[in-house]
């Protein structure tokens, strides 16, 4: 059942079958994914082989025979965010010599997570390794990897993976530092932020690090001044009226993905306000949207295309049975400085 | 070799075999793909297998037990474009039950055609069928295609594809009409076209659309309001500099993509004109990025998420061995209005 077939390191099927009281063959069954087996029976495989510490490995010979296949899984594949990730993902698995399965899985439960069958049919073909881009796996989720001895890793995970896990992620503190670092550099001080989902990692981080530049300056933080647009370009756009309509409104604002920035420059418009000269906006991500837009975005770059090359260069180690030496890397953010920041607008500023 | 394993409908391996005066082993090496066959026995076990008519067809019980596998070939996985494709596959693919691996072979060599080791690569693993996007295959890709028996349907094909290839694709020359019929009835008659590549079918039939439009209209086309931006945003901007640089520039201009209507926005901008008082700006696609250029892009709509669902479900008539009743399919287009077309101004019309 398994692509390519496999070999074990460490204990033999046979080992592993007389620790659990079963048959090799159903050791087999289990270590391959397959459904005919009881839960009970299942369970006591995974115990015995995890005892034993057995690890999978596919032959190197079938490198040649037939390219392994790697599986993406992204959250959508509408985007040019994934376009980027895809990109990146696609040229480091064939210089691995990799074939690339692509799975919209996360986009197609309510809740966001990649649905169980999903995995089933990963398990029945037998991936080499799953790379998850924006996901968020339940406890079983991880469990059932770790029970079928898939390899996996995760690209910007959307919160804080268990233990253990390889992740890939920009620097997004740093990143929230250094958009605040510009606005405060130009004169600002009256910066507000839009960030994304409150509890996702990759937004907190950006609006900590908005903060922590903030207290570094000595200017103080306005809780009013903070606002979560859930990654979405509607609700960004009211949470920039929000801001707006403060008796004392901001003078430039860090929004914390360029797709909300979008929101903030219609809300913008829609009050009649010029970017940059009544007030300064910076994105986050820097997508090729942001030249398109007018006046071109001032954004914090994430390296897209480099983090899922990584990614895919850390999952073929963990798929050779390696485990690197960190399990979450940070590819380090860049300010892009086009023409949505200037300094404060005086007339604005004489309010204060 | 073949991933799930096949069936045959018609002859048998031994018919073949026989006609070829080869043993079936061998037969079952050319039909799987396998490298260690003699090009003259490929060729004579080749022509047998064209003789006999025979067809390979995968079981359809190895659905159930392992997911087949689609393959989706790309000219380049960086541009949105590629992402509205790659979503319609994957959503097509998943309802048929199929997984699709992702390659962006096509961007690999210099001349722009996916190379020959892809195929082999493709071969080895037993596809079940491949698309290609924007692709222009050689005769002997074809001809490799067809003598491993692996079906295949190309996505808006950049040249004509050779005969009986089945083809999905927008309907570009009506796309061009109804983009010209827009401008004509805002009452420009100086309507500039900026193509793509002169000999890429899509880019042609845009153009003829144009021309068709102006003809319907009884104005007079006007050969050097005709140019070729190569798809390409950077030649499009010089493109449109030399048309304003014309004694009489045009007053409207339907650029016959929207990564190129942007080069013509940033020409505009440099010259100071204002898009639509100035002038008009019609694209095509309909990219997510259209909505982003300020004033935000009128643009022809290709549907290509459609466009690649349709393809995927030929795909799977073709690899169930029926043939479709149409080879190219075209899928209607539609124009998006947005805030760049408007009448022409009134003081540029006096300069005529």
């Amino acid at each position: 059942m398994v692509r390519g077939g496999s070999t074990t390191t460490g204990p033999t099927l046979a080992a592993v079958a007389r620790e659990a009281g079963v048959s090799v063959p159903t050791v087999s069954k289990v270590v391959n994914g397959r459904q005919d087996v009881a839960a009970e029976t299942r369970r006591r495989v995974t115990a015995a082989l995890d005892r034993l510490g057995y690890v999978r490995r596919h032959r190197v010979d079938d490198t040649m025979a037939s390219p392994r296949l790697l599986d993406l899984v992204v959250y959508s594949l509408r985007s040019s965010w994934s376009g980027a990730i895809l990109h990146g993902v696609e040229e480091a698995a064939h210089d691995a010599g990799l074939e690339v399965v692509v799975s919209a899985g996360l986009t197609r439960t309510r809740d966001g997570r990649p649905e169980h069958g999903w995995l089933d049919k990963l398990t029945a073909r037998g991936s080499s390794g799953v790379l998850f881009n924006l996901a968020e796996l339940t406890p079983s989720q991880y469990a059932w990897l770790d029970q079928h001895r898939i390899p996996f890793a995760m690209i910007d995970p959307a919160v804080e993976p268990a233990p253990g896990v390889v992740s890939v992620g920009a620097a997004n503190w740093h990143g929230g530092v250094t958009a605040t670092e510009h606005l405060l550099s130009l004169g600002h001080e009256r910066i507000a932020v839009i960030g994304g989902y409150q509890s996702k990692l990759c937004s907190t981080a950006r609006v900590a690090g908005y903060r922590s530049a903030l207290t570094a300056a000595g200017v103080r933080h306005r809780p009013e001044y903070l606002r979560c647009g859930n990654f979405d370009e509607a609700v960004a756009h009211r949470r920039m009226i929000e801001l707006l309509d403060l008796p004392e409104p901001p003078t430039a604002v860090f929004v914390c993905s360029d797709q909300m920035a979008l929101g903030v420059y219609q809300a913008l418009a829609l009050r009649g306000l010029r970017v940059p000269d009544d007030i300064s906006v910076v994105g986050f991500d820097d997508l090729p949207e942001a030249r398109w837009a007018t006046p071109a975005l001032t954004t914090v770059r994430q390296p897209l295309s480099e983090m899922a090359g990584t990614a895919v260069r850390l999952l073929v180690r963990l798929m050779a049975g390696e485990q690197p030496d960190s399990t979450r890397t940070e590819l380090s953010t860049r300010l892009v400085r086009r023409a949505s920041t200037a300094p404060p607008h005086t007339a604005s500023e004489s309010r204060r």
